[in-house]
């Protein structure tokens, strides 16, 4: 697979988080010749977050990330590609259950403190004696720099590893967040990405961590899309193991805490835009800004509307400044909006007003835009205070390509 | 550009309607050397019905026959191509008034009676000169033979023109339907498809002609979507001209009235699939059927949900058997579903149950089945008895090429 045009020429080189070591293994579950596992270890008192995909068939480790969540704490992350280990029954379920508790064993930990996730094809059973087998040498392989090794093991049509890093502060204190996740088609998430851990040395209790996740992925991962499609093994997960040893937030509204929750904001943006820049078959990044909405929530509607739209997305793929299809978009999103008001422009040009094109309108400025890798659309509905950003990429003859036969 | 392959090898020759003459033109909106304005014109007391696009956006044409159905008579109805008169402002509400007006004045007929449909580019003003100097020409070409021509009259990325035609009875008395529609891209009508024109003898009152619009047109052109983008211009209208004579049925549950209905339901169906048998790069029709839903609309909801996944319609496209895609589209439709209870069947083959796939599973079979132009995917959610039946087509390298740069 060729690397995606809208790559960053780099990994970024990712600060190690006092508490985390991590491994990675070819177990030959699906690709021949490259990892396709990672394990990640906390040290004792390490806090644990997620959110999870909506999809009313999510897989097995959904289900039982969901369950080990309740008890706030998380002691490891086991994570396989090239199986989801979704809808495969009560067998499924069981496999789940086999790799906690062998990590655990192996740890000496209780099962309820191990998250498992798996990406890949939907509906084949896990090869669980290659999971089984691999754990011991992921453990004796555990150290603290295999961060980009970690972030290409959990890749499946990704054409990059997507990483991001930080140092920010809790109350005068340093204290490091570092994170990966990986795309790149069924991306449409409802709660999070596909899969996306973040490890930080902050010391931050559990239910602060949790409500800190929801209101950073809200802006973040959930206002991405690809392709429309939600997939079933959505898993982003936060841990905090307080090697920071900073002084503890008393809730998210912390002053102290205000220069982490910004910096956890930036780097899960920095994420969730990596994998709509590795989309399938992606040649160009778009931006859609809605305001003038009457609520956040309508704005993001409309947003997803255009973001989602296939004739919004081949007509910028061909650098075709097609903006009737952006009109189309706002209209069929069923949110409230009147032609006479609404004002849109691309590459910062404002092409209607008035409920039909400005006079004058020059349309080779917006495709001397549109012959970039970075689109902006902006829909101005005039007729509230509502705003919301969404990010997502063209819809080219690679995406068709890459998913007319994936699974060979 | 290449007919579909899904194409039925000929035109239907459609009955002549009693009451009904048509005429087609090239005017020279867009298109050149081809007609594209059509005129029919009806004998007075002809009774109209009509459903359109739910859009917010929608076009001037759409609001202008919104308005003129109150009164639940026609004369006439002009369509163009190439340009849909939609986000065009007050002009574009000015331009379809004048239409009117000049057909209204040409037939001696109140303007209300005459109804306006445009499909084509949005956001052009529309070169209404053009429109108001065809009218004449229009006028003197009008006779009851022009089906086929104004078929095509009405096309735009169409490949192919779309009409059928069924003879059937009103209490005794035999009475004819003929019609014709146009896709083929922004399909996923939310209240009819982009333009289809139907016409009977038969008399019927106004009121039960909407009232069985509405019914029919949900099982037809509501239940098919090609790119999941509604369209501004959506409009669907019917027109019944009395000339058969036969006994006027007081409610849409007449028994005299019962094979008519059928017959409509059927002609309906017939030009809805033509449409997504021409979708914008179609090479197979899909037709998703769900049952065991909580409810009809839920069972629509679904059907949706699996019809308009891109990663479905790109797996069908590759004849790849990639069955978990549709466990992932029944998960991310938001109605109500048991993983332990899904069956999915392609081609009529039961896939899974119980909540992974059967025993003995022979994936060739399936594989087999998708080498076909027509491919069926059930999907029994097992917990009620609702059900719907939605058509769609495959998303493959010709709908990006055609939409990449569909104004040049």
């Amino acid at each position: 697979m060729q690397r995606s045009p809208l790559a960053p020429s780099v990994f970024p080189s990712l600060i190690p988080v006092n508490g985390v070591t991590l491994s990675t293994l070819a177990a030959g579950i699906k690709y021949p010749d490259r990892d396709d596992m990672m394990l990640a270890v906390f040290e004792p008192g390490t806090t644990a977050a997620g959110v999870f995909t909506k999809s009313l068939t999510a897989g097995a480790p959904v289900h039982c990330c969901r369950r080990n969540l309740k008890t706030g704490t998380a002691r490891a992350v086991i994570v396989n590609s090239g199986n989801a280990n979704a809808f495969t029954g009560r067998r499924g379920d069981l496999h789940v259950m086999q790799t906690c508790d062998a990590v655990a064993d192996t740890l000496g930990c209780d099962s309820s403190d191990v998250f498992v996730a798996s990406t890949g094809v939907i509906g084949e059973l896990l090869p669980i004696d290659k999971v089984l087998d691999g754990i011991p040498e992921l453990y004796s392989g555990l150290c603290d720099d295999h961060w980009e090794a970690s972030a290409k093991a959990i890749m499946t049509t990704d054409t990059f590893a997507k990483g991001a890093t930080v140092q920010t502060s809790i109350g005068g204190q340093s204290v490091v967040i570092s994170g990966f996740a990986k795309g790149s088609g069924m991306i449409a998430p409802d709660m999070a990405t596909m899969l996306a851990f973040i490890f930080t040395d902050a010391a931050i209790p559990a239910n602060i961590l949790q409500e800190l996740l929801v209101e950073t992925n809200n802006v973040s991962f959930n206002s991405i899309t690809v392709d429309s499609d939600t997939s079933t093994s959505d898993t982003c997960l936060l841990f905090a193991t307080g090697g920071a040893c900073n002084s503890v937030p008393s809730s998210i509204e912390d002053n102290d805490f205000s220069l982490f929750r910004k910096a956890l904001c930036e780097l899960m943006e920095d994420l969730a835009v990596q994998v709509v820049r590795d989309g399938e078959g992606a040649s160009k990044l778009i931006k859609v800004t809605v305001s003038g909405a009457n609520t956040d929530d309508a704005a993001k509607t409309v947003a997803k509307s255009i973001a989602n739209s296939p004739l919004v997305k081949t007509a910028i793929a061909g650098e075709d400044a097609n903006w009737g299809r952006v009109v189309m978009a706002v209209g069929k999103s069923g949110e409230l909006a009147d032609r006479d008001k609404l004002k849109i422009k691309m590459g910062g040009i404002l092409i209607t007003q008035n409920g039909q094109v400005i006079e004058g309108y020059d349309e080779s400025l917006v495709t001397e835009h549109l012959k970039g890798q970075e689109i902006t659309i902006d829909a101005d509905l005039g007729i509230g205070s509502g705003s919301s950003i969404v990010w997502t990429c063209d819809l080219t003859h690679g995406y068709v390509e890459i998913n007319a036969d994936y699974r060979s």
